[in-house]
């Protein structure tokens, strides 16, 4: 698989790692419209496990089948399509090769008693994604977890493994737990942090949520209003989170939430892009549109990471 | 052990995994009365752990003897037995290779104090199933309970360790727990949550207990109501299930609950068999009846499934 | 070492376990004066651990030494000793081949805060038990503990080393915990859960309490009511342990606690005889007494085994 | 790599370890302005963990890029620069052998719930320190938390790791938690009981904090006083705290805290000169300064610990 | 090295263990002025953990360099020098070969809250003792603690490791926790207990402190009184202690405490001389004197164990 300078370029920041780890990042910044760009787009579908199959699918039911995700990646030209062991098995003969994937490695679920520290199960393990012929494993950390720590831990062991064995890590860094309030969860400054923190980790590609101009934690809110750091706009906030990702070392995603109008899908894609940001991890957005529009949606934001659009 | 085109055909859904599972389902599906049809049914005998062996086998006091469930699973032309260590071992060379096993590897009992989490112990190991040559191993899961996760962490662990040794994984997911009231326990939205989770975490056999048509989780409700989603007959709420089983793409089968009439247990036969599902998993509602009854309801369920009662 | 066909009956029914599982059972089943008989006394000397050496020894000083166990039960003919660690190690040379040992690998104690979950202390290896010499290992598990489900995961990880290392289990199953009160330990229907728990954990050899014909399980005294089985007699609760242990298929022996009359000694053993029971585990009964009396007593108890007394 | 003759003295000190790690502490004492002399001064960079980016790198902005501080350590000509994983991984081909790496292996944040025990995340492993070139890991403990024998048993373990495959362990020993009072965490006795706490875990560079002349523990009180041991300036305090570092055969390198005036920072310097310390280990009075007001400064205390200033 | 016949009458106790094991007791009790008595003095220093630094060497300051401690016990021709990970390996190559040397594998501080369950942190393995050159790893264990079967079960797995890795295991059996009131932590039934737990736990040298005539397990009680047990005189509880290390057949040490007068010094060592113990351990008694001092005590400790004073 060749390479273009500008993927080229990001790689070269990816030091100290192994081949197989720039190998497969490779292949997740080759493939798919925006193959080369340097830009990306990933379809993750773990709101089975998180929300319950009804929540997710039964809006559009061909979702209901594994196969649905893997051809809609494919059709619709996207860089990389990530889900849990059971999603990625269902359809791991059929598409062998045809796209990058990403298994997730811990998940949580909806029925979790709520008083319970906010966390995650490990579910799969590295050797099943070198089995399933993976490009990366995906971990989720919640910063501001009494579990974080151990999170941290996990997905350290875990990264260690998954690096000596050629395969790149994504982290999911998701504020949330006792440490934060509700505004603390989508905060600029956090939201950074978040970034800063899944790069020290190790991560080779970091998931965030796009943010508000909330800043949560006094002790960070007085450097930003010292510094005149702006955050007026989610492409300055992009922008920072950028900078707090080894000023732009590291491949930044940014995820959309709950299914929304395509204007503010488009919105927060050209965000991401005038920011800085690599591109979208977009999930609900996708699969509860009916499939024809879906791949309407997505070509548009194709369009616009191209900055035609 | 040949094959037939609709075993094939189910067979062909399990992507992604080695061909010693493959074999090993193919033993369970194309053994016993229902062998080469794409139905099953399965003798479970774990009562004597979970309720204590009085309550159990008082009732029928030949069940005592570990024999008799080998015995009775034979005759009847079942699918599989599934037992815990115990119960195998004491039949492995007289009934070897006369049907295929199913080593339950976790465990609950009734002494546990009342406020202790909803958990179970593993009692049993993937090497025990191998040297006592099983199909698979068989783990309970508690969707809901405050220990979900490391149970989900704990069979993630051993059915990686069972894929790669060639043995199939069987998941009984049953709802229970701090986030569950009793009517959630068996409500139908959680009861499709509850197989989604089990596919997700790789199993390749379903447990799941039959339904009824409440709604537990709001969020769910809302999207059941809105999309129209019809759970008014059993037959409907099993093919939720079934959806919510990667579309039908993993087997699942369906337990009958405590001992009951038989034309309540044909009931559910049928509506398993009408709405997708695969068959039965039936424990007590054998064990618990007379040699001779047990043999004649069995031959009537496998009628049922057959499509011929 | 040969082995009559009583004992080859009993070895028959440890199917699918290794040939050194086997080989050791002979060694136990087929030592001293009951050896062949199918009939086992075993001493077993933890209450060192348990209840501090003053009460243990003091009121027979020569058993503060390790030494004196041994001889006291090659002398008197008895099938097996059991002791921790360090017990067998300080006479391992010594008696060497003398006497089949049981390395009891887990401990508790009187110095454990009121409070604390009941549990033990694993304080020895399956690869001590090899080095040591001994034919099995031996775990005590507290059915009705919060912890007992962690105790049952030990064992069954100990239970699969020795296993297959050729190493016998034993499991001394004794209710305990915050989910019984004082005369659920000691009731009829415990005790046979007791018993049936141990046989699905894999022992080889269990060892519960002689019970009382109290029933304390709600759901349990339900059974046994409506099923009218016999409790009123030790010989009758003997016969119903003796049923959960897969109907006889195990090996089972019975303690009979603190030190009391002879008298109280020997009605034990008939009871335990009369209801099919395989033997007895006696402690404080014999190495509290002189050792001429403790002698004679063992006698008396071989003869009451051989249906003489 | 040659050495002088007071750093083969101080090597001297370091015996029962392995030949690698003596050639790694030869690499960080040999390199940069203060090479040969004994003193040193480290650069680290683990503040975007604990305090997030913004409060880290905003008051001067090339400090988010990782190459930044590998340049300015080198330029400064300092001894090694210390960094969690990902930002040593973002220069380690650029920088490859450039500067004396040292691996931060856990890691804490800002985001922890408030009534957490205090503790770290261990964030990375041994091995990652070996792949990335590293001359060292380290590890930071919490004397006075409820989680510090925790911290003290991963350290050990990770120590004779690093030991075994020729690494140098440094631990930072910084007294937090339950146990002390704010005045307490920078006690002069409780330094000096955190430098002894680190050499007895086998630390060959021990990072403690500064002190003031408080006493924290009543029963050290009594023995300072009735002793009268000098605390009343900082060189003396520098001085107990080197006893308590095996009579000074450990390397111990002290740490300034929040940014400040060049003349605290000198005078923090020549008291670590005086008091007989191995030199400082300075991270925020670096990199929060402009970078040509950062290597003016570094310059200053480069003559300050060769006597000149 | 020779063995006389003393000692190798007391090896002849240490049945069932590996030679290497054997060897390192052997080097122990043929070292030093007592070498060959079957009578031992050790030299622990691990207060520097457990009181911090002020606390244990300000009185005496030459005993802040680890060196001290080595050179006062070979000087003094003790028969072994016990300490933590660093405090040997500062002296290992120094003083190689010179002294048995004891690794302590674990360790409290005085800085642990004190509501933390009484527990140490594991601070050194096995291995470590191997490349130390040492004879032994001490182990500390708090019966009475809520943490103690967590402590026994830690030390059954090194005592393992070492056994097998031809080490010998000294366990310092420290009675203290929730369980225990102040007079039960020195109480004579409490000591005896202590010794028991250690010897069934596998230790070769057991250590416990000297006690004082209350008993404080009522059960115990009643039996020390019903069966007339004299406990008058402090010979006699170090004689029922030796009882209950498997009636002498465990090497035992006495602690004295805290410092004190020499006279009280002598006249423990009388008492443990003429209970049958095996000699003292003993540390602040020692480095907390002046060098002169401490040395002439301890030439009149030998002198009284060979009953010469």
């Amino acid at each position: 698989m060749k390479s273009t300078r500008t993927v080229q370029k990001i790689l070269a920041n990816y030091e100290g790692t192994t081949p197989g780890v720039k190998a497969n990042l490779n292949r997740i910044l080759m493939t798919g419209k925006l193959g080369g760009t340097g830009k990306v787009i990933i379809l993750p579908v773990d709101q089975g496990f998180e929300h319950g199959p009804a929540r997710s699918f039964a809006p559009n039911p061909p979702a209901y089948d594994p196969h649905y995700h893997y051809q809609l990646a494919i059709d619709a030209g996207l860089n990389a399509y990530a889900a849990p062991l059971g999603m990625l098995e269902a359809g791991a003969d059929t598409f062998a090769g045809q796209i990058p994937t990403i298994l997730k490695v811990n998940s949580a679920n909806s029925l979790i008693p709520k008083e319970a520290p906010k966390t995650q199960a490990i579910t799969a393990c590295v050797d099943d994604a070198l089995r399933l012929g993976c490009a990366a494993i995906g971990f989720t950390v919640y910063p501001g977890s009494s579990a974080a720590l151990d999170m941290f831990s996990d997905i350290a062991a875990m990264r260690e493994e998954a690096e000596a064995k050629g395969l790149a890590t994504v982290i999911w860094s998701y504020p949330r737990g006792e440490a934060l309030d509700k505004d603390g969860e989508t905060a600029a400054d956090i939201a950074s942090y978040a970034a800063q923190i899944a790069a020290l980790l190790g991560a080779h590609v970091i998931k965030v949520k796009l943010s508000t101009d909330h800043l949560s934690l006094p002790e960070a809110k007085k450097v930003y209003e010292s510094e005149k750091i702006d955050l007026s706009t989610q492409a300055a906030r992009v922008a920072d989170v950028m900078r707090s990702a080894f000023n732009g070392r590291r491949i930044v995603v940014f995820s959309g939430g709950s299914k929304k109008g395509t204007d503010s899908v488009y919105d927060d894609a050209r965000a991401i892009r005038d920011g800085g940001g690599n591109g979208s991890i977009i999930g609900r957005n996708t699969f509860q549109r009916e499939r024809g529009d879906a791949l309407e949606m997505l070509g548009k934001l194709v369009e616009i990471y191209k900055g035609k659009a």
